[in-house]
């Protein structure tokens, strides 16, 4: 942990160039290095943050004022010198460097300026594909089955086998929900041969049943699926992102709120995650507006990091199957290799894989999984838009499968996220009531805890060199990359220290 | 016109590489400049189209094969190597090359390869976008400001300053909505100090009024702005793009279906806007779920090429304002260039601005602009996301408007649009019954016609070396580039009368 003395030392400095910290935390790195008898992954990654203004400092503020004219800068966390951050660390214009465990709300995978992907982004195909956009659904490129099948199909959740891509998680989710909710009215119009009937086919002109069925998509209580109008439709999180927008009355079950530790509350965390299987069984059976499908995270991110169990989701896809309801594991925040597996609900050991699994964040596209041919609709122009995803952002998730193979990241996620949790919890021991309902052990890095003063911990991180993010109303969720190291993990828990003792 | 002939030439010749036919139809080139008087603004563009097999030939037959296991494959059109298209050309993997009047479904702006996108998407400013994509909203990058201003606002429709940056043309039109929904809710509850009520915060949780409001987005028939929930509540064009997709109960109203040509019809077109007119203000002024917004196409695009004069668009701007209900345009397929204007709404000559203008398709990118500061919501995090756009498609859509400035190709689509349009129209003449309603004068190369026999039509133009869309039931609808030239237009025109003659 020498990093964060270093830094202190810096602080006294007059500001350097770029070049001249980045040798000089390069010597730092090699002693690092033979202290934790870890290589790190990026050997030219700085070894530590260096804070040297309050940040914002004055050249982000400028950049905020300047954007301000024409762009919503409310939402603001902090401005970015994306060609100055590397690895697991972001720069700011004003000469800072954190430590980032929030990473772009958890969609950076391998590191910011990562050499393999500079290489795919530099290559023609990638140059090809991103001045060539084509109408995937029309005019594919000769090499899209090969994109597809050396990236996002190489790492297809067991079970499913097909693909339908898309832009970002909203769009994969609802697009995921009309694949759920043609299917349904198929089953009911007796198979694919069944023509629509031209009573479906006029009143869906005027948006009326039958042509636009009184269907639903079942969700939880504090579940996130995006912001669009059918997503938001089923997003449960936080009411800002809701009010004032019009919603499909759709239903929502509770979710099994656990409590910690695991070890202390089984029994009661079982009859929690059985009375909110009996919700979800009830709302199939009696409501109004019947659901073809439940969608689901393997753990609700933005509402705060509730976890359930995979016991839970076992009876989840019971219950989907008696009840000829579509499973829906919406993988955006999850996906990806950060829960010490590929996907999270690889934890789960389900006897019959989900329906459709969605994904984006992490992958730098998005799309929905499928293994069910029943899932194409049956006829073309029915799942349809123009670009259909981005054939330059699936040669981009293909370059980070392929880095995420080379460094073996998913073990790494696992093995870190293991030391992280132990650092966590002696925290956690060592200041009661500072860090509490501890989560995410054997999810890798996927840890979260409550803090009773989350905004002001969350800020005051920033002043001790790390970026990290809340979920939730009182949730600290760390988020780090899949190349987060136990080195990173020491500057990170030493920081939290400082806070806590502060 | 010696490209066709040269095509029949070489269609009797063993097939040749790819380089072999580039230097051939190089030397045909220069013929053509000289004839026509006219400079090629990519001189390395192939002269004319090159037919060697069907389409699909044995090598598209192919990739379709492979594609089919894991992608749908049944609405594709053709497969390309966009490798090897170049300029107005679409490049097969059977050799085939064709003029492409198509163009992704209006979506390339500057032509294949085009030289000045290559370069932009080699920069070191572009492969950093791509690899370290940011949460937009949450921690954008110290140039976004400058990409902004000399991009994205720098063709900012008149009286719209700011942006709200999106991934498609579906969300970037949800996300308009959502805005207007706010705005009209932050109006009723009196202004943006006026916070949310418990009931309102309680109910938007559960979808239901007030907080989720009884309210409407007001589309026109025949239109077509997505296929997303909330944008597939607007979109009226065909029913096969809503079947079984549940919608929200919003309005529709009249749009008037004008008689060609104009000038014969005058009177009767004239009646039909001021009945159309007049129901969209029924519609506002009755309708159960009052309507806070009116969207409307330029020209409705996928639903036909339906074209209303400029006096119409002044009357729903004028209504809309006397009933405080926003207008919001959808340039998604008509923005960019093609109709002689940058935007096709520049045509209208309004005396007040649109309120909010949505983009994508040949901006490479996607959002909406508007210039009241009312359509920022009162609080952060109400109109979000993770990604909020793309800084890279953003950095592409700037060197488009680099290269539409460089070859002041806006006034390239007005005059050789008019070119074109004089060419149909002796087409028209000559084949009575076969092209009708031909329409789009004055709209740049923004042309459609309808046709008795249009699938087929679209069908045999390939057969001839021309890749040509249609919409609605019976349009044939050319969208050509804005690099589509004089010499290209001959090409057009003589394939056409083949087609014709057949």
């Amino acid at each position: 942990m020498a990093s964060l003395r270093a830094v202190a030392r810096l602080r006294h400095l007059a500001p350097r160039t770029h070049l001249q910290q980045r040798s000089y935390v390069a010597a730092a790195a090699v002693k690092q290095t033979q202290r934790s008898g870890e290589q790190p992954f990026f050997p030219n990654e700085p070894t530590g943050p260096i804070v040297q203004t309050a940040i914002p400092g004055p050249q982000s503020k400028k950049a905020i004022e300047r954007l301000d004219k024409v762009f919503d800068t409310r939402s603001f966390n902090m401005i970015a010198n994306y060609q100055k951050s590397y690895g697991n660390y972001i720069a700011d214009p004003d000469g800072n460097v954190l430590l980032d465990v929030y990473a772009q709300i958890a969609s950076i995978p391998v590191g910011y300026s990562n050499p393999s992907l500079h290489a795919a982004a530099s290559s023609e195909q990638m140059i090809s594909a991103m001045i060539n956009r084509p109408a995937l659904g029309s005019f594919p490129s000769e090499d899209w089955a090969s994109i597809l099948e050396s990236g996002i199909l190489r790492v297809a959740p067991k079970g499913l086998d097909q693909v339908f891509t898309a832009m970002a998680g909203s769009d994969a989710n609802e697009t995921a929900y009309k694949a759920a909710f043609m299917w349904r009215r198929q089953q009911d119009r007796g198979g694919p041969d069944v023509d629509f009937t031209a009573d479906e086919i006029s009143s869906s002109m005027i948006n009326q049943a039958p042509g636009a069925p009184q269907l639903s998509i079942l969700s939880f209580k504090t579940g996130f699926h995006g912001r669009l109008f059918g997503s938001l439709s089923t997003t449960r999180s936080k009411a800002i992102h809701k009010l004032d927008i019009p919603a499909f009355d759709w239903p929502q079950a509770t979710f099994p709120l656990l409590k910690y530790p695991l070890e202390d509350h089984a029994e009661e965390n079982h009859i929690a995650e059985e009375e909110a299987l009996a919700d979800v069984e009830r709302l199939i059976t009696t409501h109004p507006l019947p659901p073809c499908a439940v969608v689901v995270e393997p753990i609700q991110s933005e509402g705060g990091d509730n976890h359930a169990s995979p016991s839970f989701f076992r009876g989840l896809r019971k219950l989907t199957k008696k009840h000829n309801v579509l499973l829906i594991v919406d993988e955006v925040q999850t996906g990806v290799g950060a829960t010490g597996k590929f996907w999270a609900h690889d934890h789960w050991d389900l006897e019959t894989p989900p329906d459709m699994v969605t994904f984006s964040k992490k992958a730098q596209t998005a799309g929905f999984y499928f293994g069910n041919p029943e899932l194409r609709p049956n006829k073309p122009f029915r799942q349809f838009n123009t670009w259909m995803g981005d054939p330059a952002r699936a040669i981009l998730f293909r370059a980070i499968i392929d880095e995420i193979e080379r460094l073996d990241l998913v073990a790494n996620t696992a093995r870190v996220g293991g030391y992280l949790f132990e650092g966590l919890e002696g925290l956690a021991k060592r200041f009661p009531g500072e860090i509490l309902n501890l989560r995410g052990k054997g999810q890798g890095t996927f840890i979260a805890f409550d803090s009773p003063r989350r905004d002001e911990f969350v800020k005051k991180a920033k002043g001790v060199g790390v970026n990290i993010g809340g979920s939730g109303e009182r949730a600290v969720r760390l988020r780090p990359m899949l190349i987060f190291q136990q080195h990173h993990a020491d500057i990170l828990l030493e920081a939290m220290e400082k806070i806590l003792k502060s």
